[in-house]
């Protein structure tokens, strides 16, 4: 019935010019689970520190330097091998991102395995003045989770136990070093599915994910994790264990202290343990790709989108014709239609009832096509073409990271001004002269996001890092998206990267709130220094 | 179209015992909209001071009395008409909860019209060590919005405007003094809704819903408030406006402390600009209603609609044959079924296709009938039909306004232990002494609630107030809760009815960590005094 029914979902849709893609011959995978590793192969030697590449970082001298004392007493704690001390190699991937553009120079990675052995971490490093950088999957994109000198580096993954799940709720408890995809598969045995969803999701943890307000690609969807995570379990920076480990939909006793900790990155306190509400695992799930000529177009494909898909549309990817050429400069992505477009959206349903699902998706791309809003588009018949075509959304930043250099954005902005803000930037590179020439440094700008969350990711490739790039594009950038009350961090947080340019997004006011909240949680600022909130 | 298919649907249902419900003579409409005044017109004497009916409350006497001199600068800041000073019948309605249980002696309320205003007036109250307390729709249910002894009443119905729109991604900002019901009127012109929905709508204001977090009827398909608030405007207790006004549905750029004030019940900050993600209005709404034999039933009725309504799942409500008892005591409700049940659930789903919804619908109630979950169903035909469906949800709380006294709590726990705590608090009253005989003080014990919230409404209806039934039930409910790792509190908020009781809900560390948040950000403690957190 499956099979027949979609030929005639796919005979209606022919009509129109959409079609089923062919299944060709096998296409080059591209694996998201590896993703955060795939670069870790690479010689140390190849990557400078943080400190010394972006020039103004002074170690705080408040901190402790760390002793052997100090190491033999952590032994105490985690045992000979819940360490790694003083071994070059081994520390490596811990000191480093996986993009390769931060480097720290912790001599300790510290792998506790309860939260109980958290806590008397911290209580240590806080009498001691030990610096500590907590890290999850280490996927991040703004340095937030590798040492930017001698931070002891904390690292969550020995934490990996669920540890409880009420089929009735959806609630799902686990240790905080759980990884996504692990959490999502076990859920998914059960009729569940975790609420969130990203390319690292083979590499981040649940508590990183936590940390950083991760947001990803189902947020349109089943919201943000302000909304979805009903507990936390919060070491503070004094070793106090928090437990706010609620697993009920609604709790109004006193202030939510555990939204703090959502987007926090390790600043105020280490998550443990996460409650969490997961929604069921949608029976049907559906995805299209359309070619799009304009900008214009996108955003009426979206807009019709949310009367006709409403309830069942779980993803509004787009992504522009400067995308999939990187995509396949690097790699050989599926072809999946004849021409090629400006713009490309990729649109996911999921929803409990095939047939109706099939229904209204065949509607709308049929409205879509009549009304010229897409030029072309074609629909995945089968769980193996679903994943190509979502392989070609998650490719780009594997991608981007081949290029020699990639200056990576990730802003958030009202929907119309999206593109506009794209296109400001290659023009605003080519009037500097660094964009557009034969020998320019950059190569290319490319633009993929989230349309339905207003969240672009901008990605300008160029053929070696130039000063003359970076002064052109910070703080124009930052301005641009100020000037349209955007945020200069959709979903990436601040870290390392965006900290000092934190007052485009937020006032005076609001950040000297945050600074107060940071002092009374953590008076002697021994969590991730450096990072998240500007020096200044 | 729409009639004949609706036939089909009713036959199919037929064949299984639903019905479509007759249209029957007018029945009494219960109007939500004017509950919170439908007890006003009582004269101030019969309402004794919650200072004088709870003993124990001390005014603060760091706070400063009210001068002749004070009402004067007011007037500068409000104007003559924008303040009611000394005037016992018009201060009445904002001395006095709705429910006529708690009452103050405040002397003034104010009434800006802009932030500025409300800024103006906590610079100088904080100044004076002058105690406020803000109030919205004064809709509330554990006093929270209305003063103890003396405290300045800021209401914020001045500020009522809607300040924008945006129809591409549903944002709303809007005044902190809009009625809930208002707009949610003007967002259906424009094919949006509010995302929450209770029976106050009428009277209770949108900046008032957010400090107390409410829940209510549609959280189980719409999310928390923690989830589809986007930003707010805030004014601190010094006089600093926090402006948060984000408008981004991703912002990482900092600790989010807009979280802080969502739920804080006016202790640490006064709203007064909302800025909130908004869903598409269904174009599709169905009502059901079941009659079941056991809250097992209504067990597996819920979980079965988690499956097969799933995404247009948008309220499963519960109550007892008491409930409904209590309401035909006090009213005449629709006769929708023959027969009387134990248990009753009304299921709504909200939808993009009407078709598809009423076939999963259909289906989903045939298997209920078929698997012997439910007894009898009805279906509502048209828009009366809902209303009227709703109407029986919504008149529990009227109606048990009308006894001598009502005992209400407002707890959450774990679903499955839902009934269980209302038949054994039966029994305990019974062991008690003070239920099951003729001269017994309490005359029912009522149960209504949010299934998919694991959200309790346990109302105990008396003859008169009697000390023997509130020591019967108090702690003893709150240990009932606590060893269920349920909240005392589910939506309701703490106000002065449940702030001593805060620690069967909420661990020491984390009560000591919301007073040092409370005393940094009301280092003079002037606003709203006397509650949310336990005085020792």
């Amino acid at each position: 019935m499956f099979a027949s029914r979609l030929r005639l979902v796919s005979t209606r849709l022919a009509l129109h010019g959409i079609k089923p893609f062919a299944i060709n011959n096998a296409i080059k995978v591209v694996s998201t689970a590896h993703i955060s590793r795939s670069y870790a192969t690479k010689s140390g030697k190849q990557v400078s520190y943080t400190a010394d590449k972006f020039p103004g970082y002074v170690r705080n001298e408040n901190f402790k330097k760390l002793t052997e004392q100090d190491v033999e007493y952590f032994k105490t704690i985690v045992g000979e091998n819940g360490l790694i001390y003083n071994n070059e190699d081994d520390l490596f991937a811990f000191n480093t991102d996986w993009m390769h553009k931060f480097r720290g120079k912790s001599q300790l990675v510290l792998k506790p395995k309860t939260t109980q052995q958290v806590s008397e971490i911290m209580k240590y490093c806080n009498q001691e003045r030990l610096a500590v950088v907590p890290q999850g999957g280490n996927t991040g994109l703004v340095g937030g989770s590798v040492p930017v000198f001698d931070e002891i580096v904390l690292s969550l993954q020995g934490l990996n136990k669920i540890r409880s799940f009420d089929s009735v709720s959806g609630i799902l408890t686990a240790d905080a070093g759980c990884v996504l995809e692990v959490l999502d598969n076990w859920l998914a045995e059960k009729g569940y599915m975790m609420p969130l969803d990203l390319g690292a999701k083979g590499s981040c943890h649940i508590g990183g994910n936590i940390a950083t307000n991760a947001g990803g690609l189902r947020l349109l969807r089943y919201g943000s994790l302000h909304g979805t995570v009903l507990g936390l379990e919060v070491v503070l920076p004094d070793g106090t264990i928090l437990d706010n480990m609620s697993t009920l939909r609604k709790d109004n006793t006193g202030y939510d202290l555990k939204q703090l900790f959502i987007g926090s990155e390790g600043t105020i306190g280490i998550i443990t343990g996460v409650s969490i509400l997961t929604p069921h695992r949608s029976k049907a799930v559906n995805v299209a790709l359309l070619g799009l000529n304009s900008f214009e177009d996108v955003q009426k494909a979206f807009k019709q989108s949310r009367i006709e898909l409403s309830e069942i549309l779980s993803a509004f990817e787009f992504w522009d014709i400067n995308a999939l050429q990187m995509f396949k400069k690097h790699a050989t992505p599926k072809e999946v239609m004849q021409n090629e477009y400006p713009f490309y959206v990729l649109i996911e349903t999921s929803g409990s009832n095939k047939d109706h699902d099939d229904e209204k998706l065949t509607t709308y791309l049929e409205n879509m096509m009549v009304d010229g809003v897409a030029e072309d588009g074609v629909v995945a018949q089968d769980e193996t073409q679903i994943r190509e075509l979502w392989s070609l959304r998650e490719g780009f930043t594997e991608a981007l990271g081949k290029e020699p250099a990639v200056y990576k954005y990730d802003i958030s902005m009202p929907v119309p001004k999206i593109y506009e803000c794209v296109q400001d930037m290659r023009q605003h590179l080519r009037n500097g002269g660094v964009f557009g020439k034969e020998d320019s440094p950059v190569t290319d700008v490319v633009a993929y996001g989230h349309v339905g969350d207003g969240n672009l990711h901008l990605n300008i490739a160029a053929n070696r890092l130039d000063n003359r790039v970076s002064e052109l594009i910070e703080p124009y950038l930052f301005e641009w998206v100020a000037k349209h009350q955007g945020s200069i961090s959709a979903e990436h947080g601040l870290g390392v990267a965006k900290n000092e340019f934190l007052g485009y997004s937020k006032s005076p006011v609001m950040i000297k709130l945050m600074k107060t909240m940071k002092n009374m949680l953590d008076p002697n600022g021994i969590m991730n220094p450096y990072k998240y909130l500007p020096s200044s």
